[in-house]
């Protein structure tokens, strides 16, 4: 089965709740690629309209990928390796149906509260009966994936719970995404 | 029970495994600090022996928590309410003991391979019925916390395993860690 991950900068919430292209973080997209690479997934999507944003994400991968970083930490070439950028979740959409021959089930992750939330233990049982679709994971940036995202989506995650606290950063919440989908029996 | 969390600096190996004292990188302090309000822990323990490396910690929490920061997000003052700064896992060490009355019981992590590693099940059982004794997880900043701070710790975890690789960020590792020894069911 095939597993994809788009890390979404637009369409998202700012601190005010207003519609925003969040800037990019070059920090998440090491983590996430290496999260994507440890936890076997096909490709993993920076997604951002901004010709500016799309630009440094395609200097910092080249550096690595093809630069001088690819021979001093060869690792993280492995792992920055899956990083494709997009202009859109529509782009990134066709992009998976081109190369896996069928559209992807997209599962959106969110802090907020939902009606329509799926438990993790759902999910999983999903993903392991759920045949040979490819499943896109969506997780925002910013204040988190406008409502329309989180709604539009096939599947929809419950928040991450804590000790009544739901403040995490979209790289350590997607670590603990990942894991509870795709980490096994490790628990 | 008293669960912290300790993320340490030095002793630690770099690129060539030679024990150094790592820099510190400010956003490693926040997500665990994060995490850390997330999964319930006591407190957040930023060891370094490097005066230079204290400081810059220290104006990093006081800016978040009694600075600016704390009135432009509350929420992150209260997940950086939980660090202290520590010169080294034996201070560590101590204070806990005067906080709870008795010694904490360590709990190594690392990406290497150890004949003497628990699963996480094995350390969840643990958790659980270990009585009232406080525990500190270590987790190592640079190339991981050195062979003899992991062998001499109470309880050592297996590594995260991914397929194959197994090179994650300590901001990343540490969330996944948390969840898997303090997430509950929720996988």
């Amino acid at each position: 089965m095939a597993i994809y991950i788009a890390l979404m900068h637009y369409p998202v919430y700012d601190r005010q709740e207003r519609v925003t292209a969040a800037a990019l973080t070059p920090i998440d997209i090491h983590d996430v690629a290496r999260l994507a690479r440890t936890y076997g997934l096909k490709g993993f999507y920076v997604v951002s309209p901004l010709r500016s944003q799309q630009i440094l994400a395609r200097r910092l991968i080249d550096h690595w990928v093809t630069g001088r970083g690819a021979v001093y930490n060869p690792l993280r070439k492995e792992a920055l390796s899956l990083v494709r950028i997009a202009d859109s979740l529509e782009a990134v959409l066709t992009a998976i149906e081109q190369e896996e021959g069928c559209n992807a089930k997209t599962v959106a992750t969110t802090a907020r509260h939902y009606a329509q939330a799926r438990s993790y233990g759902e999910m999983n049982k999903l993903l392991r009966t759920g045949g040979d679709a490819p499943y896109l994971i969506l997780v925002g940036t910013g204040w988190g994936l406008t409502r329309e995202v989180t709604e539009e989506a096939d599947y929809l995650l419950e928040p991450i719970e804590g000790k009544g606290y739901n403040h995490l950063s979209v790289r350590t919440a997607a670590a603990i995404i990942l894991d509870r989908l795709l980490g096994g029996d490790a628990r």
